[in-house]
């Protein structure tokens, strides 16, 4: 594959604060990424009130790793399944 | 299904602060989940030293969320070819 292997900066404002990330990734990308969640930060306030910034951070990092792991079961049943139909086993 | 919805308690700790998760999840779940937004945000730490702990929780959510979207485009995929296959489209 060829790819522009061109690092990035892009400054998103994440729950009031500024982050700059560096990478390879397109601003457009970054800034999807920051509004989930700066979105989900927002949603687990509502949940819980008197959490502080950090205790809600830690919260939202534990809500999309559960997730994360929720969907890396159904793509590797997807997988399977794919590798069974291809008779790649 | 028949599956059981009883709420569960499970306290855990992450970078040294306790979080008590309800759910239906079991607690080896919570576990694996909370042990893995620790690991992400020691790995982060170790490359922005200087980071408060709000910041390195944000930035881990930020790295996880990332990480899922990217999951979700491969994950998406498997489904298209899946459907192609099976002639279900």
């Amino acid at each position: 594959m060829t790819e522009r292997k061109v690092k990035q900066r892009t400054t998103v404002t994440i729950y009031g604060q500024q982050y700059t990330v560096v990478g390879h990734e397109p601003p457009t990308h970054v800034m999807e990424v920051a509004q989930m969640v700066d979105e989900k930060m927002r949603e687990i306030r509502k949940r819980n009130p008197y959490l502080d910034t950090t205790r809600l951070a830690v919260l939202t990092a534990v809500n999309v790793v559960d997730e994360y792991k929720k969907l890396l079961e159904e793509h590797e049943k997807a997988l399977k399944q794919l590798k069974r139909m291809t008779g790649d086993e």
